[in-house]
Order: C-alpha cells, then sequence, then structure tokens
C-alpha cells in the first residue's frame, strides 16, 4: 500500500539554538516552505535578536498546563505558542517588497496581517484585562493598532514600507502583555462570562481562544499569498 | 474619539432554530459575508436537513469543559464546536460552480478544502484512535481521503462536480466519528505523549488540536477564495 505523505503542519522540523522551534507553516499543499534566503532583494534581514529572544520550548508539542499559569489559562497558552513560530518561520527572511506585495487590489499584504496579528493581542488586552469597552479604546493605542485592525483600503495606503523586524517586534510586544496578564490572573477568571458581549454570552476563554485560532486564519492566507509572490518557486 | 468598528469573528451572530448557532467566518476583512442567496448559478442547494441535524448550542461562546468528556477533551470539542460553524456559514449556499473555483493553476479550490478537513478528521482518527501508523491506513479509507489529505495537482483534477451536501456530510461524518471516540476518552488519554512524532514528542491533545487549528487555517484561505468568486461583490 502506498505510503500517504508525511503529516504536515510542522514538514521541516527545525529545531536548533539558534532559531524558534516550531516549523512550517500550515497543513496543505497552499502552505508553502520557508523561502530559502532573502529572495531577490535583499532589503533589512531580521535581526537575530528578535528571533533568539524567543524561548525555545522543548515541550512545544504538548499541549495542556504551563507552569506558571493556571490550569486552563496555560493551556490556551501553550496553544498560542505551538502557532505562534509558524507565523514567525513564515515571514522572517522576508524583504520589505515581499511584506507589501499585493495580490490584488482587494487583497492584504503579509505585513498588514501580521500587524493585523498585533493589533489583535492589542484591543483583546485593553478589553480583556482593562475591562474597557470594545471600541473605546485608549487614544494611542487606537492610534498605533486601528487601521492595523480594520485593514481595507485604508490598511493597504498606510500600512508598508516596514521591515520584518518591525511586524516581529510588534507581535513579541503584544503577546508579551498578553502573557504577562495571564499570569495575574486565575481560571475563575478565565471562565467568566459576558453576558453582553457581540456573540451572545461569551466567556474570555472563548475571546482569547478566539484570538489563537483567528492567527491560524490569516497564517493560511499568509501561505496562500507567499506562495504567489514574484519568485517564488514553489507549490501554492 | 472614534469607534474602533466591531470585533469581528462574529459580525452578524445569527441563531435561530433553523439555522446553524453560528456566524460569519474569519475575523478581518478578507473575510467576507456569507453570500446572500445562491448566486449567478443555482444548482443544487444546501439540504436543509444538513444543516438541521447539527445542534444549535446555545453555549457555543462559552470555552471549556463539556458534558460527556472528560474536562480537557471537552475543552477541545467546544473548540471545534466554535469554528465548525463559521465553515458551514461560509459555504452553505454556494454552487458547485463556486466549489470548483479555481483563483489560478496552484489553488485549490474551496471544495477541495473542505474535502481536506474532513480528511484530517478522518487520517488523525485512524491514527490516535485506531493506533495506525501515519501513512499506513486501510486501503478503504486511504482510497477515500488521500486525495484530499495531499491536494496538489491531483486534487485540482479529482475534486470537482460535487454538490456543497456532498462536502458537508463528509465533515459532519468524520466530526461525529472523532466525538463519538473522545467520549469514551479521558484526559490521561489526552495528555499521552508520542515520544516518536515527526514534530518532536507530541502529545495527543496537540494532535487534535492541530486538526482544529488547521481548520481555522483553511478557512482563512476559503474567506479569501470566496471574495475572489465571480460576482461576489465583497470586500476581500
Amino acid at each position: 500500500m502506498k505510503d500517504t505523505s508525511l503529516p504536515a503542519g510542522r514538514r521541516n522540523f527545525i529545531k536548533t539554538a539558534a532559531t524558534f522551534a516550531g516549523g512550517m507553516a500550515g497543513f496543505s499543499l497552499l502552505s508553502a516552505p520557508v523561502l530559502a534566503g532573502n529572495g531577490p532583494n535583499t532589503q533589512s534581514p531580521v535581526n537575530p535578536a528578535t528571533i533568539a529572544a524567543l524561548p525555545v520550548d522543548k515541550d512545544i508539542n504538548i499541549i495542556g498546563p504551563k507552569e506558571g499559569y493556571s490550569p486552563q489559562i496555560g493551556t490556551l497558552v501553550s496553544m498560542m505558542a505551538w502557532i505562534r513560530p509558524q507565523i514567525v518561520n513564515s515571514v522572517k527572511n522576508m524583504t520589505t517588497e515581499q511584506l507589501d506585495f499585493l495580490l490584488d487590489d482587494k487583497a492584504n499584504t503579509i505585513g498588514a496581517l501580521l500587524y493585523h496579528l498585533a493589533a489583535t493581542d492589542a484591543f483583546y488586552h485593553e478589553h480583556t484585562f482593562k475591562g474597557v469597552a470594545w471600541g473605546k479604546f485608549d487614544p494611542a493605542v487606537d492610534e498605533k493598532f486601528r487601521v492595523a485592525m480594520e485593514l481595507g483600503e485604508e490598511g493597504r495606503k498606510k500600512i508598508k514600507g516596514n521591515t520584518v523586524d518591525f511586524y516581529l517586534t510588534l507581535l513579541q510586544e503584544t503577546r508579551e502583555n498578553t502573557l504577562t496578564e495571564f499570569k495575574k490572573r486565575d481560571d475563575k477568571w478565565f471562565m467568566a462570562v459576558d453576558e453582553k458581549w457581540y456573540w451572545g454570552p461569551t466567556n474570555n476563554y472563548c475571546k482569547w481562544f478566539h484570538v489563537c485560532e483567528h492567527e491560524s486564519h490569516h497564517l493560511g492566507q499568509i501561505a496562500l499569498l507567499r506562495s504567489r509572490l514574484p519568485g517564488a518557486k514553489f507549490e501554492g
């Protein structure tokens, strides 16, 4: 019987001290392997310190409670930690030109999607940790993340010309802020229900699970866009 | 201060007895609202029984342990149940032509991606519940799902001409099989580590979390493809 292809998710699992414990993005052939080298326009290669600063977790494929967090919060943290390296590995060698690539006039760039992910952590942080009503965010936070949250035509106009370090730093900072606040809370808080939320009665776990799965959602799009980059030589 | 737009994920939360408790797909403007009506070619509208048979859960936005499952398995089940309606609502009014739409010669169709999601449940079922080594699947299961798992050129050639009911039924059946087996197991099984897995030491929770987040990954792609369908009138 013919062997079915290896399970993807982590097709070329690379685990070295200097790189992120993680692997390739996605599960289907729409998810292309990480670009070799820096592509045709070598600009602003990623700052190794940005990547090296991220912890390499030997238990990255063990989902469940984690030390330093209450059990269910720790479980979600392990899920977020599982997905995040795939984002980073997908883009860490991209040039500004590649990050600003537009599939068509309706699309979002990869750079804008990365900014959007950081904005999502930031706004749910304001909302769930500080109790700010959605849309009533502090002006400084709003100024920094609103366009990235909403994307669209304004996103296409304004989010461009940044290096990959710019986006990776935003992602790392917003996620560290999230984890810092998670460490202070317990599962009772995590399970607490917001009866008035737009989706219906929704607990904090659900809001933060959404932040987590939302990252996979856009990773799927990043994988598709990446395989359409000019000069890309992989299946998409 | 200008209000930031409402949190998406569930932009138009529709909860009626006859339709799925769920909402719109995705979180960014790349995720378009569900197509109104059946589009230009009305073929094979969805069988209402396929949708009505899916349970409407008033606690759908409460992530956490669920009755009938051990605590952590139930938590993942609640996550899977949160994502699945978004898949269904994204596609339930699509025609065969729309399901077979190819963005370009490297792309996967929406129909193929739906089949791929069902294949993922099916193969992880064989592997984690029956202990079958990856790639050594029962010939009947392999015959049914291999092309959908691998997609690519063979997927483009072979997965076409099906109605949305075909895909939704596969998704429902494979998911029901998964849940049936989950009900028989406990958190000790869920946390058990496969030391020899391709990604490094990996517990069953991680394998099944991947099945779950993988659905979001492809939902992001489905949202992008959907907004490129001929005749689509929404932001992508």
